[in-house]
């Protein structure tokens, strides 16, 4: 595996033939909302034309939904495209990160021209952070990403725990992003979210996916919420047709099917809580505690490496994420898997049980 | 109109009521092919799952069809992207543009920090580029910018003028990006394109679009050529799914559909000629000579500045892009036009022939 490879590659000259099942992915297992399919093909013959170089109504859509003001998006080509663009505008000299993260952050910081530091989650901790630790890294720190809740240890900081970090870099030069691109998968957010703090916070950058929790990553869409001024700093720093005609037509239908939210949301949440009791049930495998639509495995007492593990599942028709190649993850023994349908679940555990 | 709006956004609130025609962005009037509609339509539920990371079918597609190796070559959300990604990933300090050209030139410019200086194309010598003095500049200038055919002048310049170019800078720290997202309209290029050239001239970046031959500007879909290492960087500096599923799928589907490409430029080429020479022979309008799918009109004889000419075809129900914003145009009477399907440019020609 490629050090800078993710889940969710099904094009891979290795899947498997026949019938075959993703737990490499991320995303809501609830699919593709028929009201967002709807929208698609209605909008087909409209891809001729540009985009809306303002996207008006999905800005409006967003702004309400989110309850943010319209001047502080930043819409972005998946959340990924987010954070490209916010390093290689701000040009932070040293970027903190968290370890193991989305491999994301390092490579669009590395691609950014930044100076890498990893601050090391350990399982021991069930890989929280540290806040005093962090708060003693600050002075060599000119900027820090994490993800809330971080991917792939499925952990959750708390608005209190950020405000506390806010309130430490007010009044230096440093920079937080917090990439909140799963917490549209809990029932209530507001624990967590500081997206309505970047007017109070103006070293705050906050980005958020719809590709994940609508089902939407062939199409790309994302957001970030700044402060006013540097939403435009950003908005400048890209084309202005960065997010396509039909992404931004799916993601009005999306954030009007409060049904598809609600119903997906609760019917995850359940899964997730059924998978955890089972899969940690299991003898040789360790589930560390999952807040979203993601797990991660511990499979050393299987006697198996993550990539012997992967690679077993993989003969079985199961695709999960090897972590083998995050920074951070150092032992060769842990697996995510996404939480899928009851039913595809069950395949899942009937093939972990054998093992 | 903003310093840096574009045509083809007819998303704005004065875009007339009732039937309408966009002559302001310069798309394929053939309109999106059927084979290429139908690969859309078969893929939409294909979105729940990301984008190959590594575009393989499409780069091989590419690759045959512009006969480029697939590792010279670099994916873009439309060509615009890749205009920012090379500025910010080779961060030159000082870029020469040739103006009025393409404003994205301009705006990823001044997104990646460069000191953009203009090299002014004047009418009296048809927008023509005075290579002496091109040269001439080369001491204080690390990357230039120019667009073949150029945009909105329609000028061309030839692979003999590029590679003495190249040749000037091929021992010296100076690159050339060269923008050849029309060239897809010529019956035959090989005069014009340098996108074989990149491997002996390391400092060459080729971006193509193929948003304006296929009429796909909805969906975004563009590509670079660079020597091997050089696409490596950039292909490092952006993430890895920046070319959403549909726009791969439908890339693939319009590169396999020659009978599109060669009827409808065939057909564009011919109405070019005629529109041409119609209005050419109208009074009060000079039009430049266009080589592709747009053309230039000097309006001044009319009386009329570009903006009032705008707004009087807008009160008919036409759009055309008023280049008063562009940089480099310093008299108000500059408007360019598409070239549309021969029904719609007799409209166009009818409403001319009134004023």
């Amino acid at each position: 595996m490629e050090k800078f490879e993710h889940g969710g590659n099904i094009y891979r000259e290795d899947v498997p033939a026949g019938d075959w099942l993703d737990f490499s992915a991320n995303i809501n297992p609830a699919g593709l909302a028929p009201s967002v399919r709807a929208a698609l093909l209605a909008a087909v013959d409209d891809v001729i034309n540009y985009p809306d170089p303002e996207a008006r109504e999905l800005k409006a859509a967003l702004a309400e939904r989110y309850n943010v003001p319209a001047e502080q998006l930043v819409l972005g080509n998946g959340a990924a495209e987010l954070f490209y663009l916010f390093l290689q505008t701000v040009r932070p000299r040293r970027v903190l990160l968290p370890v193991p993260s989305f491999s994301e952050y390092e490579r669009a910081a590395l691609a950014a021209r930044c100076k890498v530091s990893c601050f090391a989650l350990s399982a021991e901790n069930d890989f929280r952070i540290d806040w005093e630790e962090m708060l003693a890294a600050l002075p060599v720190t000119d900027c820090i990403i994490l993800g809330n809740p971080n991917n792939p240890t499925g952990t959750l900081v708390t608005r209190n725990e950020l405000v506390r970090l806010l309130e430490a870099i007010k009044d230096g030069t440093q920079w937080l992003v917090v990439d909140e691109s799963f917490l549209d998968f809990l029932l209530f957010d507001s624990r967590y979210t500081v997206r309505d703090l970047v007017a109070e916070y103006p070293r705050l950058f906050v980005v958020q996916s719809l590709t994940k929790f609508y089902a939407l990553p062939g199409l790309r869409l994302g957001f970030g919420v700044a402060q006013e001024e540097l939403a435009k700093r950003l908005n400048a720093g890209k084309d202005v047709w960065n997010v396509n005609l039909l992404a931004q037509k799916a993601g009005v239908a999306a954030l009007a099917d409060t049904e598809y939210q609600q119903q997906s949301r609760q019917q995850l949440i359940e899964e997730m809580q059924r998978l955890y009791k089972r899969i940690d049930g299991l003898r040789g495998i360790k589930a560390f505690q999952p807040s979203v639509n993601f797990m991660l495995l511990d499979v050393s007492g299987t006697g198996l490496s993550s990539s012997g593990f992967t690679a077993r599942l993989r003969a079985r028709g199961i695709l999960v994420r090897d972590c083998a190649n995050y920074t951070g993850i150092e032992d060769d023994c842990y697996v995510r898997i996404a939480i899928r349908r009851p039913e595809e679940n069950d395949r899942l555990l009937a093939v972990l049980e054998e093992f």
